[in-house]
C-alpha cells in the first residue's frame, strides 16, 4: 500500500544556490544535507507539509543525476512514495506487468530502503517506492 | 507561508490509460475527471495523503500542456504548494526578485485561485501557488 508521498527529487547543479532559493525565498524549513555515495549525489532536504523537497546534486560525471540533466536540464526528477512493506510492493507492481529497474530493494538517504520502477512503465514519471527503516 | 505541497501535475497523452495505472496498479484513490476550459485541460485526480496527483491531458492542440509535451514528451510538469494567502505570497516573491508568469492569481481547478512562478526564477521547476477558497 502507498501511505503518501515522501518526496520529490530534483535534479540541481549548484546545490548551494537553489538551496538559497527554497529556505529565504520560499521558506521551507531546511532539513539539512546528506551525501548518498551509492547514487554520487549531494541532497538538501527541505520540508513542505508531510513531504520532503529533495535537491541532489552530482557529485560525479557518471551520476545519473549528472547523465538526467545532459539531457533534460535542471528540473523535477522523481517521485517517491512510502509504502508500508517495499518487497510486497515490488511483486504487487510486477504481477501487473510493470517493470522495475530495481527487482530488488536497495539502501537510500535516511536509511530507507528504495526501488525505482522503470519511467517505460509509468509513461515517462521516473517512480520511486520507499519504506522508512521505522515502519 | 507555504502550508504544504497541494499537487503534483503530470502531462499526460492519453487519460484513460493512465488513469488505469494510477488507479488500478498503483491503487491511489481515485476523485474524479474536471475540465479547467482556460488552461484547455481535462484533469484526472488522486489521493496521495494530503497531496493530490493531477493527470493533465489537453483538449486542444494550443493548450499549454500540449505544447509542453511537444518539447519533452510526458512526465511531471508541476508543483503546486498550498499557500494561505496568495497575494501575500507573490508580493513577497516579487520583494525576492523572483519572476511570476501570473502577477496577480487567476481561478484554477476546484475554485482556487492560483498563480504561476517563472521556471527561469525556479531553475527549470515550474512552480504553481495555490490558495483554496476555504482558506
Amino acid at each position: 500500500m502507498i501511505q503518501k508521498i515522501s518526496h520529490i527529487g530534483i535534479a540541481v547543479k549548484n546545490l548551494q544556490e537553489q538551496i538559497a532559493f527554497y529556505r529565504d525565498v520560499l521558506q521551507l524549513p531546511f532539513l539539512g544535507i546528506e551525501e548518498v555515495a551509492e547514487q554520487k549525489v549531494k541532497v538538501a532536504m527541505f520540508q513542505a507539509g508531510e513531504v520532503h523537497i529533495e535537491l541532489l546534486e552530482p557529485t560525479q560525471e557518471d551520476s545519473p543525476i549528472a547523465k538526467f540533466m545532459e539531457k533534460k536540464g535542471e528540473g523535477i526528477h522523481h517521485i517517491a512514495y512510502q509504502v508500508d512493506n517495499i518487497e510486497e510492493q515490488i511483486s504487487h507492481l510486477q504481477k501487473q506487468s510493470v517493470r522495475m529497474i530495481d527487482e530488488k530493494p536497495r539502501m537510500g538517504a535516511h536509511e530507507c530502503k528504495i526501488a525505482f520502477v522503470h519511467p517505460k512503465g509509468t509513461f515517462g514519471v521516473l517512480t520511486e517506492l520507499c519504506q522508512s527503516k521505522h515502519d
